[in-house]
């Protein structure tokens, strides 16, 4: 028996397209984004991919990609669950900020290890900022677990236990799964799945909107390690696009 | 302790607008209708209220009418669970066809009762017809329980065992519970509620987007008889329209 596990990056958000820190400011998609979630549904369903279950994170962005691809793959009536421990990075203090404003603050060095390092999280966010989440209520049920920064570790570490708990059930039952979910938790679970090191896991980049399709074994282990993208052109194009932006 | 219960009838569909018998067959919202879902949220949202949980049908006119009700009101992260059990009124071998179509093929008088009686359904829809569901993998799990029409006494019947095992508990735990779902599943939801005789109900109809609010005790009786449509006047216009289309 195979499972077959499909992951979504939500499409282009707001903030996205203003190039600011989002992590858990919960902002809107995009026209662009709203297209993207809809083909993404189009690209499953030419696949010949039918998901049984829906798992999503507690932000809209996510939350409207699947409904929008769904739609379009007039799938709207499977079961959905949503979790915070799918929610994207919480970015601290960073949130709400743009790369000039960070970089003003923070200077380059800092700047670089908070986005690429494994392990260093930014400072923690103050509750008392617009940005906060502290007082949202949809979190009002995490009590120390909510946090207020995390690194690509901590994303890894509150998203496993979710994974185990379940997802791997509907996967073991034989379900098709669709993860719709963003780009660091959809990192740390590629990173679990394909055992990518600390250190190589900095230069991945999951592209918006394709679906990424994992066919795993009884033990959950990829047989298709890195997986196979459902436009792999336009996943070309868009991985080498994020890689140009850094130089 | 009282609990709010709030009730959303999906706006126009397309097949409300071609003016055919719907039931099961899955169709979508119109743009206006689409609009009236949408304008359910903010009627929502600007009565103070926040739905903690969602309940739909498999159907896709009510789960769109929910999303776009949660997007307005900015509640699209709440937990959802959809069962069978909220689905339309199966209208069987009526399915598909217009009020001319039906007269000419079973006369004024079957017409008149299939629309009006409490419990004579029509005649089973053919596995067969191209409005079946008979095959739709939503209800595979349904074996002898897939109806081929129903009266709306057996709407109530098998919605009631989902409003003790699943909207009951959630109404119990404190939280405010959002119901989307359709013209029949939310008359027999109300029929119970109300304690409406079986001849009444014919003349009760529940206008499309526009929430009705109930409070209720303990016991889950109303302490607000007939509930509240958050849009009154609204409510009262598109009621008066439905009754004239009789005559």
């Amino acid at each position: 028996m195979t499972y077959t596990l499909i992951l979504l990056r939500h499409g282009q958000s707001d903030w996205n397209e203003k190039n600011l820190f989002t992590g858990w400011v919960d902002v809107s998609l995009t026209e662009k984004g709203r297209a993207e979630a809809t083909r993404g549904g189009e690209l499953i369903t030419d696949a010949g991919l039918r998901p049984d279950v829906l798992h999503t994170s507690l932000l809209k962005r996510a939350i409207v990609t699947a409904n929008l691809a769904l739609e379009s793959a007039d799938l709207n009536w499977i079961p959905v669950k949503r979790n915070w421990r799918l929610n994207e990075r919480h970015y601290g203090a960073l949130q709400g900020k743009d790369k000039a404003e960070t970089l003003a603050e923070f200077g380059e060095e800092k700047f670089m290890e908070w986005r690429r390092s494994y392990d260093t999280p930014p400072p923690a966010l103050d509750d008392a900022s617009e940005f906060s989440q502290a007082d949202d209520p949809r979190y009002a049920d995490l009590g120390d677990d909510a946090p207020r920064t995390e690194c690509l570790k901590d994303v890894l570490e509150r998203m496993l236990p979710y994974w185990e708990s379940d997802i791997q059930p509907d996967l073991a039952s034989g379900k098709t799964v669709l993860v719709a979910a963003h780009g660091n938790s959809l990192r740390a679970l590629v990173k679990h799945l394909d055992g990518i090191s600390d250190e190589d896991i900095a230069s991945l980049n999951i592209p918006t909107g394709i679906p990424l399709v994992y066919e795993l074994d009884e033990d959950f282990a990829p047989l298709n390690p890195g997986g196979k993208y459902l436009d792999p052109d336009a996943a070309a194009d868009a991985i080498k696009a994020v890689a140009n932006q850094g130089r």
